[in-house]
């Protein structure tokens, strides 16, 4: 294991997932923007890259965690990143994206002699500590094979095939996303309710969180509104990617009535 | 266990809880609007009631289950059934209706001497054959204290406590409806936009009802779903539950945005 594997994005998630690649042998070249973010992974003796291209190595493995659509395209578009990856390379693209950008960005690739393969993450980053990511992906077998051990080394406990083609394993993060969004508000709105109808709230999300809805998700959700927090606190995460939902439900000319009203719901509370 | 219940209501869901009864050693004076579906019962030693009255005993337990809040009041008021209830008495309420009709029933019992314990069911009709309803329960002590062990005859493997307050179980019956009709829509279109983006909803529900989402309710409409089945067939009911949530959300100035969204997307379906 004495790879090298590049790695850019070291937010709240990409931090965790890549000192697990640490702790599990991997060498690391790292960048990310606000290069201070790296420090942690240094002091592990990972190497700071000073752009996207120089955490990337000739034929070999390199991951994204960034933001949104924008972040992703710069850096595969930085100065010499492609060129840098090269015949054989692969691109791990774990951000949550439209399925329309990662479609593009594979043909980019494919276009080079690399490959890009779709390795969203489900996952806090709690969930990242603990090693317990669910990872969809997509993308051409053999890179699929190759990254499978470096994706399970991140913490991916779960790892489930969505075929071959770009854009299927994103899409599979935006619907399990827009799932746990509708979720977590269907919870937050049910809750007031009762509450506001002189029902313990807590109650009511111990009853239901230990029977009908006995998910992880309905409990932790159901653990923060009864504590008064927001489901989601302050993250931008559950309007962007019901947003990029609910455009690839019209792009492909599916209903998108709920995720749609839930996306102006989302951008009217964030005003 | 010679106890003489009354049980009117027969519906779906009606039959295989009085069934329990029966099974489990309870005399029973049955009533339906339509008599004929009382059959099965009458064969197994019930008694029919000529009108709902009929089926109640002085200082007895009758249990409703009907289908509406018009059904239910039309069997309170209805002639010689407060009158033969009595001091004493016990009804057991089952139907899912609003807050605000049950507390006003209660108070009508509360004044006669006789009192209401609210006992809506969660169970679908096969739940209620195997004996796993869920039943949340309001009322004055001492009465809950009487008919738990009926419920519990009835199928209810959980009965789950909301205080004495009328309105209560209520209210968490039609919070949970809602939840369970967010899920199964929310489940339904976003496995319409994977399929119509190329992607197996097969595989999608596969993958989140054994992860995410593995809970009862997500792992049976998923099933439905993915055989191209709507979540909740021609059902009325969750277009009649969740309108009455939204209304005890909006009685309350409780927010009712999702759940008011729901009730329009359901009403504009069943046109």
């Amino acid at each position: 294991m004495s790879e090298t594997i590049g790695f850019i994005g070291l937010g709240r998630l990409g931090l965790p997932v890549a000192t697990n690649l640490l702790q599990a042998g991997y060498s690391l070249a790292v960048y990310n923007r606000t290069a201070s973010k790296a420090e942690p992974l240094i002091a592990q003796g990972a190497r700071l890259a000073a752009r996207p291209a120089d955490a990337v190595a000739a034929g070999g493995v390199v991951a994204t965690l960034v933001w949104d659509d924008e972040a992703l395209e710069s850096v595969v578009m930085s100065e010499g990143f492609l060129e840098n990856l090269g015949q054989g390379g692969i691109h791990i693209s774990m951000s949550t994206v439209s399925p329309e950008t990662s479609r593009k960005l594979a043909s980019i690739h494919a276009a080079r002699g690399s490959t890009l393969v779709e390795a969203p993450i489900f996952g806090r980053p709690e969930a990242a500590e603990e090693r317990k990511l669910l990872i969809p992906l997509a993308g051409p077998k053999d890179a699929k094979d190759r990254v499978r051990p470096i994706l399970a080394a991140m913490g991916g406990e779960g790892l489930y095939d969505f075929g071959e083609e770009a854009g299927a394993a994103t899409l599979v993060k935006l619907v399990g996303n827009f799932l746990i969004v509708s979720a977590g508000h269907s919870l937050g709105e049910a809750l007031t309710i009762a509450e506001k109808n002189g029902v313990d709230p807590v109650a009511v999300a111990d009853m239901l969180t230990q029977t009908l809805f006995n998910a992880p998700i309905y409990q932790s959700y159901g653990k923060r509104i009864a504590q008064k927090q927001a489901p989601f606190g302050q993250s931008k995460i559950p309007m962007k990617d019901v947003g990029l939902l609910a455009e690839a439900a019209r792009r492909a000319e599916a209903p998108s009535r709920i995720s749609g009203f839930l996306h102006e719901l989302l951008r009217s509370e964030a005003e």
